[in-house]
Formats: C-alpha cells, structure tokens, sequence
C-alpha cells in the first residue's frame, strides 16, 4: 500500500522544551507546552480512563497540583460513543478539565480482548482466552464486540484518529498493534511493519484535518528484541510526529522491561530527536526513576489510583512503597499516612480513622487514599524535577530506591 | 426505680436563640450555639453515620457551606468501637469535622435489629424478623448482637451517655424506645414510660461527668397516640435537657407522619419551651417545610446522600424534588443538573457526563450527586431561613410545594 504519507507537520500550538540534563543518565527537565497549559517533566498522566478519575474529581486534582490526564479512545468509543462527547463540547468540557489532556488510542486494549487481559498482557502472565471479542485484527484494523453490549465496531488507524478529532484531547496517539508476549520473533516483526503501516496512515488522516489543536504520538514497538525496538524508534523518529510513545510487550520481568525500554530510549537518543517521550501503562515508583534516567519524560499508569481502592496508601521508605490501611494494626494508629507529607488527607486524618472507613466499607475511604496517591505521584515528580534541576538526580534517586 | 435525676442543668457552652417567629406559623428563626461554632435554624444535620459522609469529605462539605452533622452511637459501638474513637481524639478528631455535631444514642437502630429494618420501620411497612439480632429488650436496656460478627453487647440508658462522652460530640441524645408501627396503644403506653425512666436515668449518668462540653437532648415519643405524645412532650419538656427530638413512630403515610407531628409540636409549644426541636431521620423536601411550619428546628435524614448513590439528584420544580441522571433522555443533555444552582457540580459538569458516569459506574458520578445534593439541602434550608427573615416564609413555601 502506498501512502502519501505527510513528511513534516506544524505543531506551532504546541512545545517541548529541554531545560536541562542530568550528566550521568538521560534524564532530563522539560516543558512540554499544550493549547491547555504546560506540563513539567518528567511528569505523571493520570488515569481518567472513562473520562473521569476513579475517586477523584477535577477540583480534587487541582487541589494536589495534578497537571495532565488522559482518557482512552477505546472505551470511550464503547461508552458514551464519540458523537456524544463531541456534542457536548469535546472531552475538556464534558469532564470538566481544563488542563493538558492526552488520549490513548486503544489499541492496547483491543488488543487485550483477543489475547488476555489488559493487566495481565502487560506484565506479561499468561493470556486469557476464554472471552474473545477480538472478532478480526487484518492490516485495514480491528473488528471487535463491546464488551458492554455485543454491538460490533471497527477501529481502524484511520478511524482512531478521526475520533480522537472529535474527543479532542491535546495529545493523541496513533493506533498500534500492541504485540503480545508470547509470540515470536517473525510474530513480532510483522506486527511492527503492521504498526508502522499504521503509523503512516494515522499521519496522513491526522494532516487531513490538522487545524493546530492537537499533536500526535507515535508509538515505538518491536516487543522484546533489540533489533526490532531500534527499527521501531528509527522509523518513528523519521516521521514528522509530535512525540514518542513506547509501548507493547516489555518482557515478562522487571529487569527484562528495564532493558526492552532501553533497547528502545537508546535508539531515539541517536536519533537526535528532541521529542517528548512517554512510556505507555509503566508507572511503579522505581520504574519511573529508571524511566526517567533512560529519558522518559512522561508515564502513566493506572496503579495510583487502582490500590487506593484495595486499600493501599503510596509511602516512602517501606516496601513495594505501600502501605494497605486495612490492616488490624492500623486500627488505632494516631499518626497520618505520611507525617512529612502536605496533602489534606495526612494533614486531617489518622490512620486510624481510614482503617475504620475501609472496616465500614465507607467510600469516603477509598476517597481520600485516591487523594494521597494522586498527591504522592505529584510529589514524587517534582522531587524528581528539583533532583534534576540542581544536579542531584542519581543521588536522590539512590536515596528513593534504597532508602 | 427511685431515681435522684438532675432538676436542672448548666448549657453555658451553650445556647439557642430564637431570632425571629413567623406570625401564621410555629416557625422561626434560630441560632443554635456549641463549642464547634453557630448553627443557624431552621437547619438540616447531615448523616454521617459511621463517622463520614459517604461520598464527601469535610472538606467537600465545608466547600456547599454544611454547618453540621451527625453520626451514630449504635453503629460506632459496633465498628471501631467508642475506645477507639476516644483514643484518637473524639469524633471531631477522628473524621476531621470541625463544625457542630450531634450523636444519635442509636435506640432507633437497635430496635430496628428485634422488628425490622431502619428504614421499613420509621416508614410504617411490615417488619422483617429474619434476623432478630435484638436478644432482650428489659427496663434496664437492650442486649444485642452486632450483625458484623455476632458479638454480644448491651446498651442501657447509662452506657450509651457513657459511650457519647467518649465519642465527644457538641450534642448527644437520649437512648429510648423507639415504639414500633404496629403495636397496641397498651404497648406504646408501656414504651413511653421506660423511655421516660431512660431519660431520667441518662440525665442523672450525665450529670455525673458533665463538663460543659456536650448538651443533652431528649426524646419525646408516644407513638400514634395523641393524648401520648402530649404526654411525652411534658414529661421531656419537664426535665433538664437542652433540646428536644421527636422520634418514633410517625404513622404509615404522609399525612398520619404530619399530625402525629403536630401532636408533639403543639404539646411542645404549650409548655412554653424555649429550647431547639430536633426531627429524627425525617428530611423530604416537603417534610422539612411543614415540619418548620410546626416548630421544628433542626432535620435529619440519609436521603440527600443515599440517592445519590443510586443516580437521583434533588431538584427544585420537579416531581419529587428529584431527577434520575441514569435515564436515557440525559445522555445528551448538556445543561447542568440545575440552572440556578451555583454548587461545583452544575457550574461545570453537563447531565450528559454524569449519565455517562453512571452508565460506566465510575464512583465520580455518586461523589457528584452527593456534592450536588448536599448543596442543595444547604441552599434550601438557607432559603427558609430568608423567607423567615423577610416574613415571607408562607408564601415561599406554597411557591416551593406548589409550584
């Protein structure tokens, strides 16, 4: 298939800035400017999946000094449906946030419905494959059933765009073939042309509307192999996207993603390319510290604010970086979550008191963990950011991971 | 029983004044004084039962301006269990409310476990006796089992007194009787002299240890029956309490719940009391205007919070003051929940996103109803207070339940 695939894009509206770089490691301070404010990196997108923080709302979010979410087009397009977010005013309007927004395409989540669920595929355990509502996956795109009523739905890269058009987030990211994890090498490798295939066109339908609000992401795959993650990174750097996502299979490990992820930071560091850089779904604490150090400049992930409702506050200094408030030996812990922490949850409330609420089964529980952690993530960042800001990156983060 | 009950009590922490009386009715105008700050009358008291509100936090209520809730004696002996709650500080310590707050003694609830559920009860339906949790109901009090796991506990006039000074509030109630629907006038003649000795015992349990630190209210039942409830408001209006609650048995419909109301209000108004009137857990839209109408001061009720929970948002001009956000017709519906409603939730979120909340089940859409809803209970009891103030309270309320 030949393309006319656009060779450059004017993302006038939009910027990225790189402030500074650590000496020793990739990382690096920017500013990464959208028609909806700027964003500091390295930076944390949350999570408002179905257009809505879990927990939180957009008044919450300010109150921690949240900067940037992002919503998904593949549950979007299942629930309320493009043409109704559209008609309300585009998704800034309908959820009420008036900041840098991205929107990821879906196709991680497509992908899932065929080949196991969305957590479990990108830890890499193994699939399930008891529910396929993955009906066809060709080169034209997907064709799968809602999971939410059977109706039937096409996305295509072409149509991912066009419905991040009418969602209207700032930041949009192409459709990808996210590649499983236990396919092979030959698997793997078409995946990518496919991938790159789509990258092509998703430009040339982005270019076709292309009125200055929105920038687009593309998406860097080649699943576990070195090889295939550098062809990945050239061929995306060489073509005229905003940013760069990583995405897919990342290994089956921790230290197997720290080195998928490496193979691929390494690759667009000789690119030259001065993009913006995010990593798709990755965002434990030591993952975004060996993110960051490898020059990742933005993450997200759902975790913050998913164990706030099993009960886990984020913590530094104890293990995992959590702490799960249901348990008995918090039932009359006087002291806050965190003593040295300014969030209004440690500034107010004891322990003691949200062990009670989960006992109670009171969502306000779950409330004000989602508030910590979304606070702790903001925290977190900027602790990051003044680390690198006066040179003490590797430093801080040795003090943060083996404290 | 020879008791040596108080004849008289010091409130100097306290006061209630009553600024302004309408002259076609009982209502008026009040400032209700505590430790914690002024309540002004008529006023609505907020359910936090379990020691929160479900679905906002203080904060949250402090941004629609709520002045005061209420949490329950019975349900935090069960969980965590008064101890606890001492240990941390008291109530306005442990959920980080500030304001005025009252205890209900929680006699209500454990009746509800020997004939019913709470909410079948205090409506008049059948009772439900699966479950008789309610062991022994005798003159010296009532032994129960707590429906969380099974432990035995008993609770008498003295204990609950005892178990609110160590919850701490502004303002604690009397544990009584809380006659059921379906009795005889023997049975409810019989009830209404133990709550009688109760309220006796409880006042001389609470001179014990009384600091200044909490007033005290007393119940006046008396069922259906108005020579009864004539009787029941003497007798409280006789004895030192600070304040009055009408609680029991109201009837099995509207009209029934009004007279039944009236009987009390009227008794009560005839002993020249000046003191606050408090209605026990009732708090409809109309309910709360015709109860003002009788005198009533304060209101209490989950209704603003719970239906929340299940898509309903309170409403002014509409059947049952209330909308069902999860019906189809708002899906696309891009005004806020209420035009003139000045409250976070109608200033920046459309009918359509907090269908699509509920449609996803993202626990925003109740935190959003809560929110909105609570401003509302808010806003309404404001108005009645300037209607009172204006000498316009008749004519607001036909333009309220008329029009």
């Amino acid at each position: 298939m030949q393309l006319n695939a656009p060779l450059s894009m004017d993302y006038s509206g939009f910027g990225f800035d790189i402030l500074k770089r650590d000496t020793n490691s990739r990382a690096r301070l920017g500013r990464l400017q959208t028609p909806h404010g700027d964003l500091l990196t390295p930076g944390f997108i949350f999570c408002a999946t179905k257009a809505a923080i879990r927990g939180a709302s957009p008044r919450d979010m300010r109150a921690v000094n949240a900067e940037i979410v992002l919503a998904n087009t593949y549950h979007l397009l299942i629930q309320p449906g493009p043409d109704v977010v559209e008609r309300l005013g585009g998704l800034h309007k309908f959820m009420g946030w008036d900041g840098p927004m991205l929107t990821d395409s879906g196709g991680f989540q497509i992908f899932s419905l065929g080949q196991g669920t969305e957590s479990s595929e990108i830890k890499g355990s193994r699939p399930n494959r008891r529910n396929p509502l993955l009906l066809e996956l060709s080169k034209k795109g997907a064709v799968f059933r809602s999971p939410r009523n059977g109706t039937k739905h096409t996305l295509t890269p072409e149509s991912s765009i066009q419905i991040q058009r009418q969602l209207r987030p700032d930041l949009a990211v192409v459709l990808d073939e996210c590649t499983p994890v236990h396919v092979d090498r030959d698997y793997t490798e078409k995946s990518l042309m496919l991938t790159h295939n789509w990258a092509k066109r998703s430009l040339t339908e982005f270019a076709r509307h292309h009125d200055g609000t929105q920038a687009l992401y593309g998406v860097v795959q080649g699943g576990i192999y070195e090889d295939l993650r550098r062809q990945g990174a050239e061929t995306i750097a060489s073509m005229p996207f905003f940013g760069h996502a990583v995405g897919g299979c990342l290994g089956d490990h921790k230290e197997a993603m720290y080195d998928i992820i490496e193979y691929a930071m390494r690759s667009l560091a000789k690119t030259g390319s001065k993009r913006p850089v995010h990593l798709l779904g990755i965002g434990g604490i030591r993952d975004i510290w060996e993110g960051v150090a490898m020059g990742i400049d933005t993450f997200d992930c759902v975790t913050p604010t998913r164990i706030a409702r099993h009960g886990w506050a984020l913590k530094r200094n104890v293990e995992s970086f959590r702490i799960n408030l249901r348990n008995a030996r918090f039932r009359e812990d006087p002291r806050p979550i965190d003593e040295s922490c300014d969030c209004y949850v440690c500034q107010n409330f004891s322990r003691g008191y949200i062990h009670h609420l989960f006992k109670s089964h009171e969502i306000l529980g779950l409330q004000l963990l989602t508030q910590h952690n979304i606070a702790f993530m903001v925290g977190l960042m900027s602790e990051i950011r003044s680390a690198l800001s006066c040179g003490k990156f590797e430093e801080v983060k040795k003090d943060w991971l083996c404290g």
